[in-house]
Formats: structure tokens, sequence, C-alpha cells
């Protein structure tokens, strides 16, 4: 079967959260289809399935090793459709093109995993394992687990992620900080500002102090800077019951004494949560406010491999006649193999194809860059499993 | 029957937007007791009773003149009771102040006009009316319909509303300019902050436009500076469909591309509307953002009485032994005699009783202060009716 053939069958099977029962929870469609093509394909290998939620499975293959050189990491799932599509969601081809949800993000990487399992087993090489797993896209249940359950039982000498790099290598990722902060003033006649505490003056003066201490903190060579988005503002005066499910009431003559927002920084080295919180905390002081609650969504750490532990794989790249090339990681989002590469202090990169709208309408992979990227994941194949047989 | 017992009998009568049907529909029931009042004590005076609104109306009590020396302007309509009392709400005197919604704000003032009417009819003195109206605590509907209805046809030399003012001349306030501004940004991924414009900070930007402009105005001789109030702030992504009934979805890896919010502004000559739409609409265009609607929901002007045209008006406060004081016009809202003062170009000016808790919990009126405030007022009515009748 031609890799598009396989990227269209995979791209059709819907993975994401909006799934009916019938079709499959979040990515478990496609895991069944990946679990029976790996065991038929590969009767010879571990193939292990591990339970990460009800109905949805990691699962590793494994040429029977524990400490493979190379462990590919793909996740099966997928972000919504949503809206503004013009081309099929669910697979069409046009212009060298392939327009799918999916498509790049990254049901190809998943195909080139599986070509590069084939290689290795084709060619009789030894130490290449590949996971599967779930929930990239929204809890990071799925890795979370892995990095529990295998650790000190799996210990790769590298971990390749296929995301859409445009074929460039992403040697680490900024981590994520999430928060949602409920700051507390006091209202008041909007007549008489100092009858009250304006919590959305509050709020922003709490915004100000973080984004100074981000703005301040030394950009990480590889990483660059951190930055920060708000959204999720919600300001007004809380009703007498203070209940959570009472709307706010908005009167243009009341100093609002509630704002909630959601504050999401892209963390580097030095950005940790404490420090938020503290400078969120006084920030919202300063402006005569009380945080009152800081909930912490995600608190996922970034991470950077260095580039002197990839001497192999730059090797085999230019083995297939190319030349490594690493990404502005200030372009990449967060992956969860960060959480692999900090548990297991391993080194782990991003590399896969080129494509567009990974997390919007008219998402495409384009398809000579998938034939490329198996082509030197073979190569990579070749030389670093090829190395260890040579070095026992 | 003394003024706390008359006081007390206005506070027991509900008054506010909540009323049932039964209750009277906002200050009906206190309309129809007036009425009946005025039409009792007052037989041969004009009673005009004018409909502003369905079920609700304002009074004009004068006795005969159409040009009189002084209209007192009181309004019957009060705030909600509200949450966190501690005394009764419809009444309750303790210690020389009086509780109750409406106490001080403003049925102590009803009761003093009242008794200034009783003492004009009672000395037989020309030249005094009073305007009994309604909606001021909410839409001033009955204050617009007045100065409509009656321009031209009434020409008072004064106004005279009694707000509590603890025994101080305000004659003049700032006025309210209040906008829902809506402000349209472009979403992205938050790792990306520049593949999006995230709409929060674009309405910031605009609100701190406007508050420089607010800030760079001179100040007014005697309503000091214009204040700012920002409030039902509401910031998110929205749906694909754009409608403005879907929630706006709250991601904090997604730049929100639409922020909403409420500015109030207590202004002063020079801060305009158009001038503030205007700053803001750069302000929010400086941060990449559009302002996709900018609706004004007030726009209500401050007014000046200037202090020479009240001479008289302190002559008879000195002739009562007591001192003119004026009050800061920075600590007084928004009155809709304004409305009053500048569309028939008439000296108008606040003065009431001391109390506390206007808009909230446990307001009160000291008692004192009405009975000072009814001799003030009958003082008034001596030196500004005779004087209008010995000059004729």
């Amino acid at each position: 079967m031609s890799v598009e053939r396989e990227i269209l069958e995979f791209v059709r099977i819907p993975s994401a959260r909006s799934n009916t029962v019938a079709e499959g929870l979040f990515e478990s469609a496609l895991t069944k289809k990946v679990l029976e093509l790996t065991q038929r394909e590969f009767p010879n290998w571990r193939v292990e399935a591990d339970e990460f939620a009800p109905g949805r499975f990691n699962m590793l293959v494994a040429d029977g090793t524990d400490s493979p050189s190379v462990l590919f990491a793909a996740h099966l799932d997928t972000v919504e459709v949503g809206a503004g599509w013009t081309m099929n969601p669910t697979g069409e081809i046009r212009d060298g093109k392939l327009y799918g949800r999916g498509s790049a993000d990254m049901k190809s990487g998943i195909v080139a995993v599986i070509e590069a399992l084939r290689y290795a087993r084709d060619q009789g090489l030894q130490g290449i394992a590949a996971l599967f797993y779930g929930d990239e896209e929204y809890d990071f249940l799925g890795m979370k687990r892995f990095v529990e359950k295998y650790r000190g039982r799996l210990n790769p000498k590298l971990v390749v992620c296929p995301e859409p790099t445009h074929g460039k290598l992403q040697r680490g990722c900024r981590g994520v900080l999430e928060f949602q902060f409920d700051v507390v003033g006091r209202s008041g006649h909007a007549a008489r500002p100092e009858s009250g505490i304006n919590a959305f003056t509050a709020f922003c003066s709490g915004l100000a102090a973080v984004e100074q201490f981000v703005r301040q903190t030394a950009p990480d060579e590889y990483l660059g800077d951190a930055t920060v988005n708000v959204t999720g503002v919600q300001c007004g005066v809380r009703s007498a019951e203070a209940s959570v499910s009472e709307p706010l009431l908005i009167a243009g003559n009341v100093i609002p004494d509630f704002c909630s927002g959601v504050i999401e920084i892209r963390s580097i080295p030095g950005v940790v949560r404490a420090a938020i919180e503290s400078e969120f905390t006084k920030g919202v002081a300063g402006a005569g406010g009380v945080v009152e609650s800081a909930r912490c969504i995600h608190d996922l750490p970034s991470y950077v491999t260095a580039r002197g532990s990839l001497a192999l794989l730059e090797e085999a790249i230019r083995a297939s006649g190319g030349e490594p090339a690493y990404g502005d990681a200030r372009r990449f989002g967060y992956s969860d193999i960060a959480m692999l590469a900090n548990g297991w202090e391993v080194p782990a990169l991003n590399w896969g194809p080129s494509g567009s709208g990974a997390h919007g309408p008219d998402e495409y992979v384009d398809i000579n860059s998938v034939k490329m990227l198996v082509r030197q994941f073979c190569r990579v194949v070749d030389v670093i499993c090829q190395h260890q047989v040579s070095s026992r």
C-alpha cells in the first residue's frame, strides 16, 4: 500500500473528543486499527496495550529489547474538526497535498513510524520501539501514564515524535503554565473610585506584574523567551450569595468586585509556578485587590535536549543526503514528549513532515515531505540500530 | 404628624424596580400616596399628573404661577433593597437615625419638600412649585419626560433637589458617559503570539487610551477631574457561528478573538462622547484590534450652576443662622436635575439631609438633619418668594 493510501485510511477514522461511542471514544478506533496492524505485521514482536483511561489504550510495539536505540512516539488523537473547512476533513488529495483532520498532526507521522518499523523488521535491525498513545491534544493522560508505568522498565537512547515540523528538528519545547486566577476587590460607586477597589484593574495589575517578570527573565539559548496569553476574563459584581453559579452583575455605575481570568504562559527555565503566583499576587495587592483563588490548570515544564547528544542522528540525516536543521522553538508548541525527556532524562525531539492548518480548517500534509521523512527515519534506524549492533 | 412619622410612612411603601404589580410598579404606589396628599392638602393649587411610562406618573404641584421662584424636584423611586441589611429596610428608628430603603435617598427629602409647600401655603407666599417624579435611579424616564413636556411652559428661577448631601450645596455634578465596547482580534496559538491578535490586550489598550485622555483633560474648577470605571468584561473565542447568544469559548492555549466590556466615565466639560470613542478606537487599533461595536448606553452631560446665581439662597441660609457650604463634586454622583439645568438653563442644586448607605444596606437618615433642612427650606421660601412679591 502506498504511503498516501495508508494515511487516508487513518484520516478516515475519527479520533477527536467529540466522537460518539459508536465511532470509538477519542482515538480508540484508530488504536484498535493500529493494534491489529502491528499484531498482524509484527507477529514476533512485543505488542503491549495499556489502558490509561476507560476504553482508551497506549500501545508499545518493540522488537524485544528494553533499551531501544530509538523510541518513536506518535499520538493517535486529533483535535476536533471545527468549522471553516473547504476541503473534506475525512480525507482528500489535491496537488500533492493530503487534506483532512489529523493529516499533518499526526496521522502521517504514525504511518512514517510504521514504515520505519517495517524497515527494521525487513532489514533484521535490532533496537527499535514505538509508542502509539492517546490524549496528547487534551489532557496528556496517555503520556502521563506511559512515563509512570514504564519508568525504569524501558530505557530508550533517543525519542523521536513526528509532530509536523517541516522537516526541522525540534530538540526542545517551552513548557505550559496555566492558571485561573480569581481576584476580589470591593464594590462601590463609580462616581467615587476611592469608595471601592476595581477587581478588573487589580487583575490587570497582576497580569502586568507577570508580564514584566516574564520579560525580565533571560531568554533560553534554544527556547528563546517565554510568552503570555490571557483569555477567559469575566468581571462584574458578585451577587450577595457569592455562589459560583450565579452570573456576575454588570452595572456601569458600580465598581466591580470580582474578576476572573486565565493566564497561560509558554515557559522557559526560570519561569516557574511559584514565581508566577507570587508576582501575580503582588501585582494584585499593589492595586488593593486580593487573589481569592489561584488554580493551576497546567504545570508542564519545558525541556531542551543538548545538540551534542544528537550526533548520531545528524550523521544519519547527512547519510540520507540531507542537512540537519533545527527549528525555532519560539514557533513550536508544547509537546508532551517533554514529560519523557524530563522524567527519564532521555534525548528527545520532534521531527515530522510539512503541512499546515494543524488545529484549524483545511489541515493538510505535503505528501512528498512524508515520503522524505520515511526515507530519513529508515536511515536513522539504519545508522542508530546498526551502531548498536556494532558496538556490542 | 411629626416629620419622622411621615418619613416612616413613605419608607414603608416600596418604590423599587422589583416591585410586584400589587405593590405598584416602581414608585407608583408612593406617587398615588403623594397625589392624594397634595390634592387633599392643597385644594386650591394646580396638581398635574403626567404619565411618563405605563402606569407611572410625574406630578407637578404649584401654587399657580408659571414662573416659580423655586421648583423643588424630588424623585419617588428608590434602588432595590439588596442584601446585607441588619436593620429593617421598611423602616426603623434608633438613636436619632431613621433606617430603611429610601430613608436618605430621598423619602426624607420628599417630606421636607412637602413641609416647605405647607409653609408657603400657610404663610400665603407665592411662587413655589414641586415636581415629584420617577425613575431617577434607573433610566431617568421621569426627568426626560418632564424636561421635554414643560419646556417653555414652566420657567423656574431655581431648582432644588433634596438628594442627601449632608446639608452641603451641590451646585453641579459630573456627567455620565457609558459605553459597551466590543473588540475583535484574531484567534491563534498561544505559543505563537504573532499568530493572532489578543482581543483582551486590545481592549486594555483602548481603555488605557481613554484613561490617558481623561487624565490629560484639565479639571473643572468646581467639578474636579473626570474618573473612569470599567466593568462587565468578557473575553474568549467566539464560536464559528459568531452568534451573540453563544457563550465564548475559553482555552488557555488559544489567543482570544473577542473582548467586550463596559466603560463608564464621570465626565466634565471636554470629556465628550466623540472624543472617548475616538480615543478608544485608536488605542484598540494600536494593539491590532478592531472596535466591532461601540454602543453608547448613557450620554448625560455634566452641569455647573454659577455661585453668583445663588446669592438669594445663600442669604436665606444665613438668615436661618447657617452658613452656606458647597460640597465636593468629586464625591457626588450624577443627578438628573442636570437635564433641567442644561435643558432650561436654570440654576439648580442638590441640597439634602445627612445619612449613609444610600445604595447599600442599612441606609439611614439623620432625623435632626431633616428637621434642620425643613427649617432652611422654609426660610428659603420666605426669602425667595417674599422677594418675588416685593419686586412685583
